[in-house]
């Protein structure tokens, strides 16, 4: 029998209990899951179903740990942990989280692209009769292609928008345009008029779009972040928003969360602020991701969505 | 040598001048290509370009016309025309009108979806973490399974939407739940969370949403509409809005266009007035069509998107 500790906390556990249960049973394990750390004696722990912020901190009394789940996508909460050794995977829920951050994206790269703005906030109640150009004419950029940029690109190629974008390793995606490395990133920026940070974040990711980079975009692009904060240096995009280089930013993410009362992105006529809801795990679709790793890792196959612990993601 | 005649306005006449002489180019047509019905003899005319409005408002003196083909997609304010009595053809442009109006439709679909007017109007500051849910729990319909309905539908399908559809003739479209003629209008409408309008205005489809089929509508659903303004009788519109039965109505068509200054729609808090850009013919792909249809025509094959005079689009 195995032992699966979940390590998050009492909220996530009352919506994680039920789809977990069902999806170690569907798979077929003999297993017990436990709650909550204090429940169980570390030594007895096989799997670690894990939150970042949970209350385990300390990975060296887990002697016999076989693999930490992350629940979610982003690594970075655990992923410096010097006492945790073995392996670590971070969330790829195709039903739920990336499918929330597939619409997520779509509709504000639509939202910019049709100008829906002013005509949501329209108190002169104008009467502006001019179309927006088509997609085709509006080309987006992605800063990522991984589970959830590869996803947004597809999604926005089918809607007809010309599609870059930009990985750590060379890449091929169909219909996409494909650059990598630090000296793609200029390329990749060059003809966007639209960029979506779904960046991990990492040392080498770390305001990537800083006074430089953000220099390199065609006057009055537009930025959406539904990848991580620290990507963008504030005060660099504050500074393009207000010479016009940048003409709108849409926030999900922010160095600090939720955001401060007194941040500047608050109160800026050009700045959207999301609370961090482009998308999240859900409990059915990654509690299956979750148990199908497990069984994966009970019947010696390599695991999915392993992290790059040098990486960083 | 055929003689075809631009029947709109000179602003018109701008944007066509070269893609439609490129086009009927491209046919290998022997024709000339009139500007201005002033610059003609009616009697000398094979072929007419029009746009409702036009100053030819009495086809009689046109005895040698072959058809009209109407530069947009809607034909109410020229099918009812005694005088005409040629085949009719109405705008099919999938590259440019059907892909505008996808555009289109996808957004607002998604921004009512993501409840984005929250964040884009938020004077509080809320940081309010309730991510939507997905968008395979967000029923859809579209009313009108035509050429713009059908692209519609596969596009919000494609995004994983749950699509219901209605029209006048019975209809199977992969991925969609069909409905069709008076009956199953109710059934329709009845799981619709957000209900796009896409019917041409015709006497059957005038006041298509009143108090009664607005009733059907669950609790809180989103009326989209850039079919058409008549479809919608505006004072039962305006009381579902004000007491809840409808959430939010986002408009992009008028009974008179530009919409009033003093009509309610404009300084209603969950109204968007958005001022007729769905779509638009786009001159280039739609010259295509037209010339292609005129090659038709020459060659004795049937005309394509011939309007049926009876039912009136
Ligand atoms: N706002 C939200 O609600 C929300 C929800 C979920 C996730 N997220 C964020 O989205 C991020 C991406 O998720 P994912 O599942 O798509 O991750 P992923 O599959 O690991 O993909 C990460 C992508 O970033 C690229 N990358 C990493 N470091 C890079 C560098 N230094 N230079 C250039 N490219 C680099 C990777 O390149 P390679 O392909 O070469 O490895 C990969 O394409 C997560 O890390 C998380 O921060 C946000
Ligand atoms: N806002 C804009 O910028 C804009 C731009 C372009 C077009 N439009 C509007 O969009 C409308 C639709 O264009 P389209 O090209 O998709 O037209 P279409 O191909 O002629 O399709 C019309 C659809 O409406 C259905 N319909 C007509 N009368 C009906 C009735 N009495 N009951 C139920 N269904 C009925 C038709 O049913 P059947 O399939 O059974 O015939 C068909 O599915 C145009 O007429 C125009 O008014 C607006």
């Amino acid at each position: 029998m195995i032992t699966v500790l979940f390590a998050a906390n009492a909220e996530r556990w009352a919506q994680y209990e039920a789809p977990l249960t069902a999806a170690l049973d569907a798979e077929g394990l003999d297993y017990r899951l436990i709650p909550d750390p204090s429940d169980i004696a570390p030594e007895a722990v096989d799997y670690m179903v894990y939150a970042p912020l949970s209350e385990v901190q300390d990975f060296t009394p887990y002697t016999r740990l076989k693999a930490v789940m992350n629940l979610w996508a982003g690594v970075e909460g655990v992923v410096q942990n010097p006492t945790l050794t073995v392996p670590l995977t971070r969330m790829v829920d195709d039903e739920g989280l990336t499918q929330g951050m597939v619409e997520w994206v779509t509709g504000h790269v639509l939202r910019h692209h049709l100008g829906m703005d002013a005509h949501i906030v329209n108190p002169e109640h104008v009467w502006d009769h001019s179309p927006p150009p088509l997609s085709k004419d509006r080309p987006v950029t992605i800063l990522g292609l991984g589970a959830l940029g590869q996803a947004c690109a597809a999604a926005l190629t089918r809607l007809g928008f010309p599609v870059t974008g930009w990985s750590r390793s060379p890449k091929s995606v169909e219909g996409v345009t494909c650059h990598h490395g630090p000296d793609g990133l200029d390329r990749a920026l060059e003809q966007a008029r639209i960029v979506v940070l779904l960046l991990p974040d990492t040392p080498a990711t770390r305001d990537i779009l800083d006074a430089r980079t953000l220099a390199r975009l065609p006057r009055g692009a537009v930025v959406i972040n539904p990848g991580r904060g620290p990507l963008i240096d504030d005060a660099a995009l504050l500074a393009a928003l207000d010479e016009g280089q940048v003409a709108h930013a849409t926030l999900d993410v922010f160095r600090t969360e939720p955001l401060p009362a007194d941040h500047p992105f608050w109160a800026h006529p050009r700045v959207t602020v999301t609370p961090h809801i482009a998308s999240e795990t859900r409990p059915d679709s990654a509690a299956r991701v979750i148990a199908a790793n497990i069984a994966r890792a009970e019947r010696g196959a390599p695991l999915h969505h392993l992290v790059d612990r040098d990486a960083g993601y």
